[in-house]
């Protein structure tokens, strides 16, 4: 018998269709290889992207070799930095210009490392490469929203191999991220509970049914009602609203959790293509701090997604959480310096 | 410069990207080519598939050949006909059995007859198939809602060739459906007017600039705020909650829009694959009968989605929908019996 099960923060319904129970083995594989070949994010090569706005570096010059993680402005950006919101009606619609910033993250300077093969210390500067940039972009008063994601592999969306995630900041706060941020709210005013606490409190308090991680600051889960097959979602144990609010302790051990993560699905689905998506709260993350709890989003591109879902917002999987989190919980994977780990 | 837009309905902005203007001839074409082969579909194959639910026939027996629309279970379905709904918590979450229906409607006998090539009369009887199958499953206290949508080809996630639209009987509200629903409302208690009715007027009075083709009862705009490019909407001018309450003359219009409306995109994009989706009140239509508006959402699959929308609900569309507009409403495609029609 299928499953429909609510998504407790959203109110999303998905169908889990058990019946048509779907094993790592049973999808399609595309196994994300980087080739290299010539690459505007590898060092010699500085001169090809438009000048760095922050660099990690031992000592050498700026838009040069050296670096461990380099921030660019997108060459091809989807908004423009310069200029007013003039915000203005159209008849009835509402419209504003197409204001906002898009940079790339290069996570590393060696064209064939992926999170999972990443030193500790490199994903955490990659992690504080994105708090520093929100902590900047953050005084443009224009800004409402800053999204961090990473498309990786070509099913994925990405356009260009080198490991790079991208920032785009933004003058309004995307749907989805309203959608959260009410869903808590609601959520809250009935419990006077942060909603992803109470997730952390009940995911790891179970008997490990969709636990697949956990260390010293976080959890992973597959969430309860996933619209995608090994779908997972990396939350903080304590609670905090904004990603940039994070300790420095807690990026360490949000570094390994990443690396640990990404291994194992990389293990049990043979390096697939995948998005990963920082959920954080609005620049103005004051009003939200009581109920909003920051996270990560992690989708591996398993699926071809059957076209009806964007026209309706409604998701049918054929893996159920607890199916997924067993493989990847169980996944044995070769991740050094995981002291504190289970 | 990039321009931000609102959905008027929802709430979500996206962003038109002009600075990267796409004409149609920019995108890679996928043209969905019908190769025929053996198919559960065609006529002759009726034992193939589970005994039909309804067909519109001359006078023939039940599964067998004779009929022009055909209505069967879908034989792999994503939720269980057979059950109690069984609503219950599991620690802090709600699920309930996957009970609802999953059928196929068969547009026609013939494999290789697309919706722009069908006769109008064809279209209608698929339509009124519609209609059939929502007042019947109505009587079922079980469901909520009706989704009917139709992928065509396989970008855009049919696995059948043959053309079928699928039905899907739900026992919950969709979540993007409960966002219409809910954005129409707040407009509706601050105007104390339908929104898509303002929608249909400020399009339709507007100099063309998003006007696609506009008959005796319908309209054809490309949406203010599209996700996608040559996105389309297609909506009554009388309003109307529930699609099924549409009266005999307006199939009638209706047929005729759509044929055009498909025979348009074919002619600028090359037979692109496409979705479409019907976005129609709950069964409990009453509630909502004085602001929702029923209409067709038909969005063909041209670009590779960047996996990141699926993770924020973020959409960049590289061609504005004014652009999109003047292309499909200058197309002149070959459609007899347009009597009506501009």
């Amino acid at each position: 018998m299928p499953e429909l099960r609510k998504d407790p923060v959203t109110g999303r319904w998905v169908i889990i269709a058990t019946d048509r129970a779907r094993r790592p083995s049973d999808f399609t594989r595309h196994t994300v290889v980087l080739k290299g070949g010539f690459c505007p994010f590898c060092p010699g090569n500085e001169s090809k992207t438009p000048p760095e706005i922050l660099a990690y570096r031992n000592g050498s010059e700026r838009d040069k070799p050296g670096w461990s993680v380099r921030v660019v402005p997108n060459k091809f950006p989807a908004l423009g930095i310069e200029g007013n919101l003039d915000r203005r009606a159209e008849g009835m619609y509402d419209r504003m210009n197409g204001i906002g910033a898009h940079e790339v993250i290069i996570e590393t300077p060696n064209h064939r490392q992926t999170l999972a093969d990443m030193a500790e210390k490199g994903i955490e500067d990659v992690l504080w490469a994105f708090r520093d940039r929100i902590v900047d972009l953050k005084q443009d008063r224009r800004f409402k929203y800053i999204l961090i994601f990473k498309n990786h592999g070509e099913p994925a969306g990405a356009t260009l191999e080198h490991p790079h995630c991208q920032l785009i900041a933004l003058p309004i706060v995307p749907r989805q991220v309203m959608e959260e941020l009410e869903g808590a709210n609601r959520y809250y005013k009935l419990k006077e509970r942060c909603i992803f606490c109470d997730i952390v409190h009940q995911e790891s308090s179970a008997e490990e049914a969709r636990l697949v991680a956990q260390n010293r600051g976080f959890v992973t889960i597959s969430p309860y009602a996933p619209r995608f097959p090994f779908e997972t979602c990396i939350l903080p144990t304590n609670h905090e609203a904004a990603f940039e609010n994070t300790s420095a302790a807690d990026f360490q051990n949000l570094a390994k959790m990443i690396r640990l993560v990404i291994a194992k699905m990389d293990a049990v689905l043979e390096r697939p293509a995948y998005n990963m998506v920082l959920h954080t709260a609005p620049l103005a993350w004051q009003e939200h701090a009581e109920y909003y709890h920051w996270h990560i989003e992690l989708i591996p591109k398993l699926t071809k997604v059957a076209g009806f879902e964007w026209g309706t917002g409604f998701y049918i999987n054929p893996t159920s959480p607890e199916e997924a989190a067993r493989y990847l919980r169980e996944a044995v994977v070769d991740v050094p310096e995981m002291a504190g780990t289970r």
